[in-house]
């Protein structure tokens, strides 16, 4: 998982089976694919909660893989989750001049004016948000009116404010999705994911 | 805490006053500063466990606040870590070519090797670690062997292999740290604790 190494392969290995060990109660709520990105998620934040907590609607998986195999675009929250994610096409809008503009105009978050300056990655791509709720909760606003149609969401955010919320606004949609239920996620979840779906496009698997 | 905007202003505050009555019954184990610093890491991470995880040595609020304002570098293990910390000498010698090199060569992890490669702005600097559990470990030997001395060790690698140990380790040397016990930790640990430490500098206020 990210490591190139002997010493790196070692450690990546032994923390799967340990992983794999905690993880053991909570795997017959998930599909074997399902179950590897659990995985990731909770090596990548040694919080074994989230097995209870991560949730697979609309075939997110087969979806996600089959959209990285074609190349679209993948569009995410903040810079942080960019520099996570090892794919070749990630979008951040956080820092285009229009996002500035148009939050600034209107008077709401830097995340949430991203989005709308995006939509037209976000349309046939990918959605990955692990901190923004007002970033995510445009996203949904857009899927509701027909501006845009994601081939996968995943809606990790984090925090005691709107996050929750907006994860269970986005359960409610019937698109592929991927999500976190209560105030836990966050960048490192939200990458685990990501970099799940593309290690398996690029393993050939689906 | 990174909020620009007044819904994005809004929406931290009213964080902050909730992560406030979280984590209540733990503030007495820390004193004033500290605590601004365990609310940013709950309010990042949306677990309160790390109230009772966190700790802090040797003064090391007054200790990093002191090397920012004097612009002392920044090392940083991952680009994760990197793309969230708010400081323009931020350094993260991973993806240097003398890091793939040796981390090659010797059959250790790239971040292991990549501590040895940035030896001269780790010593009077400060070290960030959010992942990497070697990296941390290779630090800790370099102090011990009075190769470096850095100002301030923030090492809060995330893991169920090496990095609750690695964690130990810093724990009995003599020098300014934070850290956090068990294999929790990570990115957003470590990117709120060292923001939170810039912003004290910006303000003025150690």
């Amino acid at each position: 998982m990210g490591a190139t190494t002997n010493e790196g392969l070692e450690i990546a290995k032994k923390s799967r089976e340990i992983v794999r060990e905690k993880i053991k109660d909570f795997i017959n709520n998930f599909n074997e694919k399902e179950v590897e990105i659990v995985e990731r998620v909770v090596h990548a934040t040694a919080d074994v909660e989230f097995a209870k907590l991560l949730v697979f609607k609309n075939n997110p998986i087969y979806e996600g893989v089959k959209a990285i195999s074609e190349k679209k675009p993948i569009v995410v929250d903040i810079n942080m989750v960019k520099a996570g994610v090892r794919y070749d096409k990630v979008i951040c809008p956080i820092d285009f001049k229009e996002s500035y503009v148009l939050a600034k105009r209107e008077g709401i978050t830097r995340g949430k004016a991203s989005m709308r300056v995006a939509k037209k990655y976000i349309d046939d791509g990918i959605v990955v948000i692990g901190n923004s709720p007002t970033a995510l909760l445009e996203v949904i606003r857009m899927v509701k009116d027909n501006e845009v149609k994601p081939r996968l969401v995943i809606g990790v955010p984090v925090g005691f404010v709107k996050a929750e919320e907006s994860k269970k606004e986005l359960l409610k949609l019937d698109i592929p999705l991927i999500t976190c239920l209560g105030p836990k996620g966050g960048t490192p979840v939200a990458v685990a994911i990501i970099n799940g779906l593309i290690a398996k496009a690029r393993g050939g698997v689906v």
